[in-house]
C-alpha cells in the first residue's frame, strides 16, 4: 500500500462519523463457497466443446480489427495471420494461457478491508454496468448524470452485499464523453473505498485510470498489483476492436485486470444452441485471454460471459430462460477446467421497470450464476431493461438478494449446534421451538432477514399502505442516501486527484465528442 | 381403464371443438430430467442427519393422536407405543418403507395422455394447494368460491406446463365445509383431465373420493391403479393427528398414493437450523411413510417437505431465503437415499401482491426445487400471502415459470445440430447469424418464449400503455378463460358423478360445519 494510504482517516466529528459508517457496513471482502459447484455437462461433454473451440481457432479465425501491433504481437508468438483474421493452431492459446494467467489475484481496494480475490471458490458481488438511463419511481426514466452515478456508488458503498464498487455503473452523459471517465473513476475513489473497475472506452482513458490510481495507492504499488479490473469485450462473433485492445495492452501492461468478455446475443451473435454458443465464447475469451498474456505474461486475467437469448419472432434480447442458464454453467465448467477465474451476470432481465418479470429474470440469472461458480458477478444490482436503465429500486431489490448469497454458498452447517439435537430433545412432540434454549441461543444469527420483504400480516401490510416492493425500495434507496457518509480519503490525495483531473481536462478541446 | 372411460369423447361441434383445445394444449405428462442434481451435502453429512433422524424416532417418538388403531398397527409392527407416543427401534422406518414403497408410480388420468409418473427423474408441475383467498387486479383480495376453483381447474388445464389439476386450490367457501369437497373432486373430473389430489380433511371425504373416482375409472382399476394423490401433513413437530392418519387409511387401503409431508415454519415447529430441520423432516416422514406401507405394503407414498424460515422478530413466515433452499437441498437428497419420491414446493413467497418480492422469492424457490429434483412440485402456480392468497394472475406469471423447465432440466444438446459447428463456418467473424442456415433449420424451436415477458423496446412498451407484468397476466387469465372449452366427458359418467354427490349431500344435516 502506498505511504499516502498510511495518512488517511485524520478525525473530526466527520472522521468519527465516517468510521462508524464503515463499522456499520463492514463485511467480508468476497463470499468463501463451500457448496459444490453446479455441473450440466459431463466431462465428454466439456471436452467436446473444446475441442470445437480450438476448431473455431484453427479453422475459422477470430478477427484483432485496427490494432496492427496486436496483430504482431499474435503473429510473433505463432498464429497464422491473414489481413486482420488471426487462426490459432490446436491448443496454442490454452497453453499460453495456462502458462502464465494467475487463477486468482487480490484486487486491492484503498480500504485494505476491501480489497478482494478474485477466483478460486469465491464470489465477488459487483453493481450492473453501463447503462445510458436511470429510473426511480419519482422521475421515472431519464438520462443519467454524474449526480446518478455518485448516488450508485454511495448505495453499493452502503450495501454490505455487494463487494466492489463496479465500473460505469451509468453513463453520466450529462458530461462530455471525452472526459467523463475522470469524474466516474473520481467518484470511485471519492465516494467509496471498495475496489472499482476502469475506463475501457479508449487506451488514453484506461492510462488515465492508471494514473489516477498511482496517485492513490503510489506508483510502484499499482505496476505491481492489481487495483482495477477493467472490462474488455469481444465484438462477437470473433472479433475484438482496436479500442477493447488498445485499454486491453494498457491494463495488461500495468498488471492491471482484464475481465475478457464474450458479450453474446445468442442466436443474433452466436448459433441459436447452448453447445455451439459456449463453443464461441470458450472460442472468443480463449483469443482475448492469451493476447493479454502474450502482451504481458502473468497480467490478471477474468474469463468473462455475457449471454442473453434474442427473440427469434423480434430480435430482441431475453433474459431469464432456460439456454442462457444452460450456457452460464457450461461456461463457468469451462473456465474451471482453464484454471482462470469466471465472470458473468448477476440480476440480468428485460423488464422497462422494476416488476415482477424484472424479478423473474433477474432471480433466475443469479442463482444460477451463484451454483454455476461465478467469481466476478458484474450486474448483481440495478440492471433494468436488458441494461439500457439503472434502477434505483431495483438496485435495492437485487442488493436484498446479493445479501443471501453468503448464507447459500456457505452450505449447511453440520457442526453440533448446527445438527440442534439438544433442540428437539428440549422440545419434543406438538409444542413450538420459539422458547427452546438452542432457539434462544441462536436467535441473532439465524434464518436471514430480508431487508426489503414485507413479511407481515396482510392486515398489517394494508395499514402500512399497501406498498409494493418497488414503492418500500423507494423509501429506502432515499433513506440510504440521506445517511450516507463518505469514507475517510486523505486531502492531499484527493487535491492531487483534482488537480490532475483539471490538468488533464483543460488539455482537451472543449467539444462533446 | 374402465369400460365407461372408453365410451367418451361422443363428437359433435363441441366435441370437435374439445378435442382441437385438448391437441392445442398436449404436452409431455411430466418433465424427464437429463441434468444432475445439485447437492450441497456429502455422503458423510448427509449419513448424519439420517443417523440423527433414527435417533429422533428411537429418542423422542412422535405422537400418532387420536387413532387407537394406527396406535395398535404400529405397536403390532414393533413400534414402542406409549400413550400416544411411538418409538421406533433404529432403521424400523426405513426397512419397512424399502421393504414395499414403490420407487416411482403412475397416476392415472381420466386421459390416458395426461397420466403422469411420479419418482425417479421425473418432476410434474402442480398448481397451489390450500388458500383460502383468491385475488386477481379488478376484485381484490376476497374469499374463494367454487366458481374460483373451477377457474383455475381451467387454467391448470389449459396451461401445457402445468402437468397436473392439483387439489384444494382455494377452498370454495361459499359451499358448506362437510359438502364442498363433492364440488372440488367433481370440478377436476369435468373441467379437466389431468390428474388430481383428495380430499383429506375427514377420513370420510377420502372415501367420497375414491367412490367418484371408481365412477369413473372403475371400481377394479381403482383399487390396483393410483388415480389420487393426496395430501397428508405432519402436525410438525412429531405428530400427526387422526384427519391426517384417518384420511391416509383410507388412501392406502384402497392403493392410492399420499404425499407425506412435514409442514415446517422453521424456528417455530423446528430447530433454528438447516440440519436440525432437515433431520425433524426426515424422521417425521419416515413416520408417516412406515405407517402407510404397514397399513397396506406397496401403497404409493411420497416423501414431503415443506420447509418455511420463521421470523425470529415477528415469526412471520418467510420465503425465498438461503436456509430453506438448504434444507429443500438436502431434504430431496434424502429421499432419493431412500428411494422414494419427493415432493416439495414451488413458487413460494409471502408477499400480498404478485409484485417483484413475490417473484424474487417464487423464483428462488423454483430453481432450488427443480435443481434438488423434486418429483411432485406442488404450489408451482398461483401461490401469494404465505399460500392464504390464489392469484389468478400469479398463477399466469408462474405458469410462464413452469414452461420453462422442460428446457432447463433436459440439458445440453450435444448433437451435431446442438454443435452448430456449421454455423459458425456460415457465418464467420463479425457477421450475423440471424440468416444463417442453421439459425433458420432451428428457428421454430430455439429459445423459449416467454407467454408474459415484455421484450420489446421501451418506445413500444409505452405504446403499449405501459403495463406491468401483472396487467398484462391480467388480460392473458381472463382470454384464457373466454377460450376455454370443456374436455369431453362421458355424458353417463357426468350424470352418475352428479348423482352421486346429490345423494351423499342429502344424507348430511344441512348445516355448515
Amino acid at each position: 500500500m502506498s505511504e499516502r494510504k498510511g495518512r488517511r482517516g485524520g478525525g473530526g466529528r466527520s472522521g468519527k462519523r465516517a468510521a462508524r459508517q464503515i463499522s456499520q457496513t463492514k463485511q467480508a471482502a468476497y463470499i468463501e463457497r463451500n457448496i459444490p459447484y453446479f455441473e450440466v455437462l459431463e466431462e465428454s461433454g466439456l471436452a467436446q466443446i473444446e475441442y470445437n473451440a480450438d476448431t473455431v481457432l484453427e479453422e475459422i479465425g477470430i478477427e484483432f480489427r485496427d490494432d496492427p501491433e496486436a496483430l504482431q504481437i499474435l503473429k510473433d508468438a505463432g498464429a497464422d495471420v491473414q489481413g486482420e483474421l488471426v487462426r490459432f493452431p490446436r491448443g496454442m492459446c490454452r497453453s499460453i494461457i495456462q502458462a502464465s494467467a494467475p487463477k486468482e489475484f487480490t484486487q486491492h481496494a484503498r480500504n485494505p478491508e476491501n480489497s478482494t480475490i478474485i477466483g478460486g471458490k469465491r464470489t465477488v458481488l459487483v453493481p450492473a454496468y453501463g447503462s445510458p438511463f436511470v429510473r426511480d419511481l419519482d422521475g421515472g426514466r431519464r438520462y443519467a448524470t454524474i449526480e446518478d452515478f455518485r448516488n450508485f456508488v454511495k448505495l453499493a458503498y452502503m450495501s454490505p452485499g455487494l463487494h466492489h464498487s463496479g465500473g460505469t455503473i451509468c453513463e453520466p452523459v450529462d458530461l462530455p464523453v471525452n472526459k467523463r471517465h475522470f469524474d466516474m473513476i473520481y467518484s470511485h475513489i471519492k465516494y467509496s473505498d471498495k475496489p472499482f473497475m476502469g475506463s475501457v472506452t479508449a487506451p488514453e482513458r484506461a492510462q488515465d485510470t492508471v494514473d489516477m490510481c498511482k496517485i492513490v495507492f503510489g506508483d510502484e504499488f499499482v505496476d505491481n498489483n492489481a487495483v482495477t479490473a477493467s472490462l474488455i469485450n469481444a465484438n462477437s462473433p470473433m472479433t475484438f476492436d482496436d479500442t477493447m485492445l488498445g485499454a486491453a495492452k494498457v491494463y495488461a501492461r500495468h498488471n492491471q485486470a482484464t475481465v475478457v468478455s464474450p458479450f453474446i446475443l445468442a442466436g443474433a451473435m452466436s448459433p441459436v444452441t447452448v453447445a455451439g454458443t459456449a463453443t464461441q465464447i470458450l472460442a472468443e475469451a480463449l483469443a482475448g485471454m492469451a493476447f493479454v498474456q502474450l502482451v504481458n505474461p502473468g497480467a490478471p486475467v477474468v474469463f468473462g460471459t455475457f449471454a442473453a437469448a434474442v427473440s427469434m419472432q423480434t430480435g430482441a434480447p431475453t433474459f431469464g430462460t432456460p439456454e442462457p442458464s444452460l450456457i452460464l454453467y457450461t461456461a463457468a465448467a469451462l473456465a474451471r477446467r482453464l484454471g482462470v477465474p469466471f465472470r458473468s451476470g448477476g440480476g440480468l432481465n428485460a423488464s422497462k421497470i422494476p416488476d415482477a418479470q424484472a424479478a423473474y429474470e433477474s432471480a433466475n440469472t443469479l442463482q444460477t450464476a451463484a451454483l454455476a461458480g461465478v467469481n466476478f458477478m458484474l450486474h448483481t444490482a440495478g440492471w433494468l431493461e436488458g441494461g439500457l436503465v439503472m434502477s434505483y429500486e431495483k438496485f435495492i431489490l437485487d442488493a436484498d438478494q446479493a445479501n443471501m448469497m453468503p448464507i447459500l454458498l456457505k452450505g449447511v452447517d453440520m457442526s453440533e449446534n448446527g445438527q440442534a439435537m439438544d433442540a428437539m430433545r428440549e422440545t419434543g412432540p406438538g409444542n413450538h421451538f420459539l422458547g427452546a434454549t438452542h432457539t434462544q441461543a441462536n436467535f441473532e444469527t439465524a434464518f436471514y432477514r430480508s431487508t426489503i420483504a414485507d413479511n407481515n400480516s396482510f392486515e398489517q401490510w394494508q395499514e402500512d399502505g399497501e406498498l409494493d416492493a418497488t414503492q418500500r425500495a423507494n423509501k429506502i434507496y432515499k433513506q440510504m442516501l440521506a445517511d450516507y457518509e463518505a469514507p475517510a480519503l486523505d486531502p492531499a490525495i484527493d487535491e492531487a486527484l483534482v488537480e490532475y483531473m483539471a490538468t488533464r481536462k483543460a488539455s482537451f478541446p472543449d467539444k462533446d465528442y
